[in-house]
């Protein structure tokens, strides 16, 4: 029988990778829900094509030309957040949570609420509200898989033993393109150079979060949320060749790895046919093409971004929620050429420093300290660095 | 509670790890059966130590002293093939069968007859009479874990799908000492390169088999026994550096790889703890120490052994009984200085082309046509080369 799936943020790129898997499996899958911010053609198009139920955008602006390109169809049009937030509550069998950014937060939550299999792509609702998110999934029973490349390679690894007979946690990382660069070197970077990462072909926000490896620092958080091993036993090991994906030391020293093409195809068709595995189009990973793989230690002198996460969470209370609302604000800077590379994470810190906030208990909690370190975030750009 | 073991081969490589581990867990077993070939003084030690409650020689003539080493204790004492057999069949939880070569056939097949879990560290029952075995197996509903680091690592990345959605079996190889000799080289290696294997500590008989690569063709038989995913789809991978143990394509295009110290503790302690994990005494794997692994395509030119091997299980009947056979002669005349390091490979072939044998259909057959492939192999080796 075909499974249903919801996706929310579609047009993205984690949404467009989910629809390949899709298109390859057809018959496998009735698409409920399809949701974008406002690329509305985009999104009509694909509702077409997959046959949704219904189509949603989040910024209500474009709700009317969405309703245009539906005309004729049978697939329901809906804008705004509150849409957003019923379609993602509609009960499917598998929901893609896929929008990037705080936006994801509440819809997350919604699919979350409705108790299905949720397959998790934003990496802020575990981020800011992980503790919220971790409580929502418990009392609804719903499932949690991870769809970033490490988190599930980190859960494919942990199918061969408990997470009590964990050792460690080996969270790789590619150390993203100014990997061997000076402190020097790394103060005059630009945003094109930022933009292309080795290894993945990513959205904007996170090319560049890969860049000052805070993609690596907001991993290290959600694996701590996903998998209790201690923040401690979670280690950082830089591999440039993105092809371990991560790794699990379990305490008789064997070491579970997931490997594979260096494409979010794979960790996604993992999660849509969890428990079981689904084929992909994929090239097959030829080791021996590949030749050889490198680990090193990371360098925190020169990428402190991880440390800063560590250090948040440590901390706890809103602090890992500030950390990534500030992050949010540090990298469109950069994108806009406002800030230079290196203060990024400077401006991430600072913002921790001057933002306090208690442990939020609700989702508005996470929504008015992220407005909060934003609002301050911004100020503090305006202040020459 | 405390589980029972029993050991057939307590003083060679395997047994001597196997017994280390259980030293640092000595609170959870209990031994049953220690068995050695002819050992006595030692065998008596290690039953003293670990109180077994039987020790048994294989060679009945080394029966008096080992009697003589345990006077004055409650450990009963036995020597010959049927009392090991007798032992063997005991019942425990857990035997490991470590017996190397075709003497371990026997022992092995009455554990497994006994029903319980046995570890197979022992090639040659695989590999010579591996329909027999597995089909006791099924009727015994015993449970055959491997022992072998690369089997061990392909069942612990089974743990991550079904045998059914398996694409690949990545079976990996050192590659031997001699991976980069040319082959006018190799012509000339002696005995004392051929032993100083690379990575692994292993017998004589198994750092030869290494040398020629024969370990690793030996090994592709036994995973086609123990994980049916068609010949065709399991592939030979050169790793040098032994950390990648082995690994397994699903057909989402995800690898997993047990990765791991070059220590046989670690595929042990997986087998004795199964399916739970148990603390080892082993140093962790350092990735970051050492640094790159690499990955090369094997070159069955210079080392014949893996094709060999392919082409006796393709061959079928009793062909890799004869492969298997004349490879123990062939390698003991190496280690006498008799023959040449190449003539290995070429004795193993010639052996193949002048014994038919049919399936063997009992252990009797097999080693009736073991007894005819050694005939036939010491024959051919005083024919000059």
């Amino acid at each position: 029988m075909a499974r249903s799936l919801s996706l929310l943020g579609a047009t993205g790129s984690i949404g467009k990778s989910t629809l390949d898997l899709i298109r390859h499996n057809r018959a496998d899958w009735r698409v409920e829900a399809l949701t974008a911010n406002c690329s509305a053609a985009e999104l009509a198009s694909l509702a077409r094509e997959f046959e949704a139920k219904i189509a949603v955008v989040g910024d209500e602006a474009c709700l009317p030309e969405l309703r245009e390109a539906l005309a004729g169809t049978s697939i329901e049009a809906a804008g705004g957040e509150t849409a957003l937030c019923e379609a993602a509550a509609r009960p499917v069998d598998v929901t893609v949570a896929a929008i990037v950014g705080c936006a994801g937060l509440a819809p997350t939550m919604a699919a979350v609420q409705a108790g299905g299999t949720v397959a998790l792509a934003n990496k802020e609702a575990l981020v800011s509200a992980g503790g919220i998110l971790k409580q929502a999934v418990r009392k609804a029973g719903a499932t949690l898989l991870p769809t970033d490349s490490e988190h599930n390679a980190i859960f494919q690894c942990l199918q061969g033993g408990e997470i009590s007979e964990v050792r460690r946690i080996l969270l790789t990382a590619s150390g993203g393109p100014f990997r061997t660069f000076t402190a020097e070197a790394l103060q005059s970077v630009t945003r094109e150079q930022a933009l292309k990462h080795p290894n993945w072909s990513m959205g904007a926000k996170s090319t560049i979060d890969s860049a000052t490896l805070m993609n690596k620092g907001l991993e290290y958080i959600e694996a701590h949320h996903l998998f209790p091993v201690g923040l401690e036993n979670i280690e950082i090991v830089v591999h440039p060749q993105s092809i371990v994906h991560s790794m699990v030391e379990y305490r008789d020293r064997s070491v579970l790895a997931q490997l594979g093409p260096s494409d979010m195809r794979v960790p996604i068709a993992s999660c849509l046919a969890y428990p079981e595995r689904m084929k992909t189009p994929l090239e097959p990973l030829d080791l021996t093409k590949v030749g050889t793989l490198t680990f090193e230690a990371p360098d925190e002198a020169r990428f402190p971004a991880t440390r800063i996460c560590r250090e948040a969470i440590e901390q706890g209370g809103g602090a890992p929620a500030i950390l990534n609302a500030a992050n949010e604000v540090a990298v469109a800077a950069f994108l806009d050429d406002s800030i230079q590379f290196l203060h990024i994470t400077r401006l991430v810190e600072e913002t921790l420093d001057q933002v306090e906030a208690p442990t939020p208990r609700s989702l508005e909690d996470v929504l008015a300290i992220d407005a909060e370190a934003r609002a301050k975030a911004q100020e503090l750009l305006t202040i020459p660095q």
